[in-house]
């Protein structure tokens, strides 16, 4: 059983110092943002996730969701933790004025989204998904579909879903077959089976709203004739509130190895002759809408990396810093393991890791703010070009590294991180569904390297690489000693990237299945690379101003994080130049030519 | 649910080819194996493992073992299988024939090993723990001790478990309270309780036997004042056989991450007043008894490593050759997964670093033969350094490596390795565990930099080199397009492998904190350049001789994992030089001076 304490102090500095809240706040209409808002609405964010929602982490593990008659119960308190959260009016946190948002940045909402994720990551992805439905609606539904579930929605009233998975098609979403006839009334009638559908039915809500990729009757084969639906299980009355059932429910519950108080559940559309559902925007183009759906709980799943790592890094703190065995090396008596140099380097591998991925979904969050809210139209297609460019780097880097932070979690617990009451080993188990779910790694790694890094020839990632060669140059007139191993790291390893970003342009149109091969390991060198540039400019920060960034201790810890994460990663970073230009023959077969 | 082969062409190759079965099978004493032999044995053990204890291990995940009214239940058919396994005369594989083993050599014994690992660790553990106890027995028990116990012990008629751990006494064993007083008889009352104890209680055996870490009265503090002490369930009776039943008991189970179906007991000695016990050996001696059950062990549980690594690439192997999802590049219609470019690369690594794992294991197995079976005491003295060397290496690698493994199996498995019944979480599950018990792999990788590289001053190491050089020099005068790849890859690491010894050798004496804290990288690096170059060694035996090393088809793809591992993991390898020898400054605290 571990506590949680949001990390108030690092989520501010990174805010201020590394993803520019300042120039997000002076956007239009974030006015509101001020300093002492986003300080509010943190501090009580992280009162409601370390109180209310953390405490029921373990318990929702052990318990998990159930189906009893037909209905899906959540776990112990999960009801109860839900209603505060909603009545804080913590959902409509980023959303739009005119549904109920509150139109705060989305690198503020990110780092309060952290925390629920942090807190209870079964618990957490409810909202996820929810903001997935808000996303799609708001884009492309009808006004009419706006008015009768946004505001629902926004609110957290009733909650969303996301159905594309069926047994046959998963990553391969073009195999849906679910089925869609329209009716004499304008509605149509689906039916079919869903699998793998998160919070597809649960007790915290008063009604539950399911956006459903289906087929129509004449649609063309694959995934351009796929369309999107809106399929309520309570079917709203003329005054908007729930009323008739609808016929779909769920049939079963999945028994996951972890997020088990996350009812992961099987749909059933139509057993008694068809669910009635409504047309989102046009037909066959299901699958663009659905990427507005994704898009975001893309970053957001990157995010619930950083959330898994930051509290698998607590735990482990907190039991190294009592668990006496032995002598340190330089000890006399036996002392706390922290004292250990392995187990500190354990420790300082998760902290500096989490804090990289930390910094890196923020700035992608800070992009979305300035794609969408940037007066300027070329700001925002810059913006914008970036936010493309991180997502695929959020989502894959930030989710293998808390995968591996909550297993070294594991490992600085000894044995007793293997017994479940200690509650490390949970935390590995709800982060291993992070690198598969809303697009696998490999998915990212090929959506990175073929449309945002080759299709524009390299001219997202380059502009971001010229940021990184500013920070080198800056750290060339820093004069504090960590700055020159810290520089000397980020030379090399940008280096790699940048030689590996240009095979990776001139292969893909040649050898895209080359590309293809590589594309994991080119992922993880970005993720580190970037992770490693952002960390150095944390130190620039910390080294440069002694009334900027935090407390005497904080700016030393940082350092600290930054000059181990450049050491201990980026020539690491650097090593997979080789397996990304050369280890491909071994993959396509090329070697026995 | 996975099925389980035993992989015999890959055991066939690497005891042939690579760790040298004939000169072992040279060696005194070993004149009956054969090549016949050792062709049986395997293929029957490979039936058993794959068609008896495999079809287990699902079930043993799920229902686990029990602890019911003071006794514990093995999950359901673990008896009926111990029951084969033990009337096989399996158990008595690598033990000497004075007590009723069959003497093979160790590097086979491994191999049988293995099989009984991948098919089910929890089913396997037991007779590893016995194992520890017939090596300690045999190496330290009195000829009255050897008599009564050895026998039963080494046909697996009756178990031995291994009793170190207590709460404040895991890592630091030194710090152990369970104590144990001389009777009048020559007897020893123990009392105390054992936590983390394996099969410390359960019904495939007539008596189990507890090998009990306790402290006499008048002992010294710390590691120095322990002493072993023979603890059975049963007391044997004049004629030998099992009688009186001991004051010890198994007061709970633990409820871990994996290896449900293995009782890891709470055990408490003389809850009634006293449990009887006889001292092993001289009073004292406790610890350096302890490590000749650990040593083999530890082979074993990188062994485990490997075993698991198996088995989830097995399951990997087949989800994807069937898993239909999306068309390839290249490809006009669907086909399987395992014609996606990552997820070939993903398949390649398991299947690549799991057959360097074995390599190296078996190697160290074969050491070991040589090393208490050469009649020249020079060349005994030589395999002995070589097995020192190598067990850390075994253990820490082949077990963090398994974990890697294990996971990537999830991966390819998509959204379906996340659920339970598929059954490839459950291989991460249990090899969890595998990095934390006998001995840390920080702890192992302690050993590997003071034990088995400073303190002789990297001889040992360099022997090893040596022979890496010289399969360079092989590779040059190979013809085949593969060899040169493999040949710069090599060269390079062992390279970065030659600078990192030179400098743990160096820093150890002046500064022991920083080499603690690079311990874990160099472990990792040196597992990777003795991996990589024993799959060199595979690939050279490919290339040379077409009569040699397998059909045709075993031998095009024993060049393509050579290759993968070398163009994927060396170059990584190498790129852990820079953590090793600059990133200690940031663990240490150096950096602040």
């Amino acid at each position: 059983m571990t506590a949680y304490a949001a990390p108030l102090a690092d989520m501010r500095f990174v805010l201020r110092h590394l993803v520019g809240l300042d120039r997000i706040a002076a956007l239009p209409g974030k006015g509101e943002t001020t300093a002492e808002l986003v300080e509010a609405v943190l501090d009580e964010a992280g009162r409601l996730a370390g109180e209310v929602i953390a405490p029921l982490n373990a318990g929702g593990d052990r318990v998990g969701a159930t189906l009893e008659n037909g209905v899906v119960r959540t776990a112990p308190g999960f009801r109860e933790a839900y209603a505060q959260y909603r009545d804080g009016g913590w959902n409509a946190l980023p959303f739009e004025a005119e549904w109920g948002g509150q139109e705060l940045p989305w690198a503020v909402a990110m780092a309060v989204s952290e925390m629920w994720q942090s807190a209870s990551m079964a618990f957490g992805l409810c909202p996820v998904l929810n903001q997935g439905a808000v996303e799609a609606l708001q884009a492309h539904g009808s006004d009419e579909q706006k008015k009768t579930y946004l505001p629902k929605l926004v609110s957290g009233v009733w909650t969303g879903t996301m159905n594309l998975t069926e047994p046959q098609a998963g990553s391969d979403v073009g195999a849906v077959r679910t089925r869609a006839e329209k009716q004499a009334d304008g509605t149509w009638r689906i039916t079919g089976q869903k699998i793998f559908i998160t919070y597809g039915d649960h007790d915290m809500a008063e009604n539950i709203v399911h956006l459903v990729l289906a087929r129509t009757p004449q649609a063309p084969a694959g995934i351009k004739g796929i369309s999107l639906f809106l399929v309520p299980k309570l079917l709203p009355d003329a005054d908007g509130n729930p009323g008739a059932r609808n016929d779909l429910r769920c049939v079963s519950l999945e028994h996951k190895l972890g997020i088990h108080a996350s009812p992961t559940c099987v749909m059933a559309y139509g057993d008694g002759g068809g669910a009635t559902g409504f047309l989102i925007g046009q037909e066959n183009r299901g699958i663009e809408y659905m990427f507005t759906m994704m898009n975001n709980a893309r970053l957001t799943v990157g995010l619930q990396g950083v959330a898994i790592a930051e509290r698998a890094t607590q735990a482990a703190e907190a039991y190294a810093a009592t668990r006496v065995q032995g002598k340190p090396i330089g000890l006399d008596a036996p002392a706390p393991i922290a004292a250990h140099p392995d187990v500190r380097r354990m420790l300082l591998s998760m902290r500096s890791q989490t804090e990289a991925m930390r910094a890196l979904a923020y700035a992608a969050g800070a992009a979305l703010d300035l794609a969408r809210g940037h007066p300027d139209p070329i700001e925002r297609a810059k913006a914008q070009a970036r936010v493309d460019l991180l997502t695929p780097v959020v989502k894959g880097w930030c989710t293998d590294t808390g995968c591996e932070v909550a297993s070294t979690g594991i490992q600085v617990h000894g044995g007793m991180g293997y017994i479940e009451e200690t509650g490390a080993a949970q935390h590995l188990r709800d982060a291993r569904i992070t690198p598969i779910y809303e697009g696998t790694n490999g998915i990212q790694a090929n959506d990175l390297v073929f449309r945002k890094v080759a299709r524009d020839g390299g001219v997202a990632a380059r502009v971001l690489f010229d940021e990184m060669a500013r920070t080198q140059a800056e750290l060339a007139g820093a004069r504090h000693p960590a700055a020159a191993a810290i520089r000397d790291r980020l030379i090399e390893s940008l280096a790699a990237l940048m030689a590996a970003t240009d095979w990776v342009v001139e292969t893909a149109p040649e050898d895209p299945a080359a590309v293809a091969a590589s594309a994991v390991h080119y992922l993880r060198m970005f993720g580190l690379v970037a992770g490693g540039w952002l960390m150095a400019r944390a130190a620039l920060t910390v080294m440069a101003d002694g009334s900027e960034g935090g407390d005497p201790a904080f700016r030393a810890a940082k350092l600290t994080h930054a000059r181990f994460f450049a050491e201990q990663y980026l020539p690491q970073a650097a090593g997979l130049l080789l397996p990304i230009t050369e280890g491909w023959r071994s993959v396509t077969g090329a070697e026995e030519d």
